[in-house]
């Protein structure tokens, strides 16, 4: 297993200096299932089309659905099937990038599969990982799933719009969060409503354009 | 990994066969993070408490969360904490099991890990395994996370009472899920207003009394 995550993290050290080299911001969204990865993408994509070519490498065990979401709302996207392995590999997230479809691209956005465990411990070469966590889930999630919320730069709070139907306080999660790991930038949104994605999109923005690469 | 899961069904097949010896329905849940695996326990073990003596053997990464509102809901409990494994496996299982505070048992839970994806890999010597997936992630993950749903008995739909709020169709997810695992008994319910509850016991119940061992 540990030759496994080595050779992972070689392949995605060389992933993410060629994405560095070319001025192309990663972006690797990990999540449980249905917490919105897509639907959050959905909504960011036409306002980052604006100002930025924009790829998404869109993983799932089986089926293309997200895929055809994310070609529907008008991005450049490549589906990886993972045919049931719980997380993506450094490996098929380089062979997806081969694939893509046009380019040069200013930001690729990873969506990993649905699983709030396994993708915490595979680096996929991005310069910013997320994590989201769906107001339904529950505001008790950070500690129980903690290598998600601590390798993460960033963390979502999405379908707050749901907030008045459960007893989900977003400062009880961001507090734990943030006890978790202090760097995250917290986003508090709602892909129905678009309440909070104008801040997330100027954050993905501004990354792209100061090419950040946080140290992991 | 081979070595590993056959070690791991040797071990279950142990405890199925100690389990069935006993009188012991064991019950396998299984879904991802906030699906709602300890609302359903909270809201079955009044009623189950009736008439049967009920353990619940309650799967975390980390925290004993779950364990202390298991325990506040009056069934006896024993907390294991995989340490940021993916998974429960049937050794982990089998050592609970040694450390239940009491006995004899009509009805063993064992609430696994929340991930939808590795746990469907690991048979833990349950009788029946019940698949969970709420409202709020949407009826198309049956067909996404297919392995979850072959392997089990049981599809509970939860938090029906959020249906009104998305665009979630029980009778598509069913369908769905029905055309990967034709054998699956399916139910609607919600922990909240108590929908459901009824036919969700009232079936444990059944197998139970009727010492259902599904073949795997």
């Amino acid at each position: 297993m540990d030759a496994l995550l080595r050779r992972n993290d070689d392949v995605a050290r060389g992933l993410r200096d060629a994405w560095t080299r070319c001025g192309t911001l990663a972006v690797n969204l990990l999540s449980g299932p249905g917490s919105g990865k897509t639907a959050l993408l959905e909504a960011s994509l036409p306002l980052l089309a604006e100002r930025h070519r924009v790829l998404v490498l869109e993983g799932d065990l089986e089926t293309d659905r997200d895929a055809r979401r994310i070609h529907r709302a008008g991005a450049d996207v490549v589906a990886i099937t993972t045919g049931g392995t719980c997380h993506l590999e450094a490996g098929l997230v380089e062979r997806a990038w081969g694939a893509a479809p046009g380019g040069p691209y200013d930001i690729v956005f990873i969506e990993n599969v649905g699983n709030l465990v396994c993708p915490a411990s595979y680096d996929l070469g991005e310069h910013l990982r997320v994590v989201l966590l769906s107001a339904p889930e529950g505001d008790d999630k950070p500690a129980k799933y903690p290598k998600a919320f601590r390798t993460a730069h960033a963390f979502a709070v999405t379908k707050i719009d749901l907030l008045p139907h459960f007893d989900f306080s977003v400062e009880r999660a961001r507090r734990e969060a943030l006890e978790i790991q202090p760097r995250l930038e917290v986003f508090a949104l709602s892909a129905r409503t678009g309440e909070g994605i104008d801040a997330w999109v100027r954050y993905v923005e501004r990354a792209a354009a100061e090419r950040i690469a946080i140290p992991r």
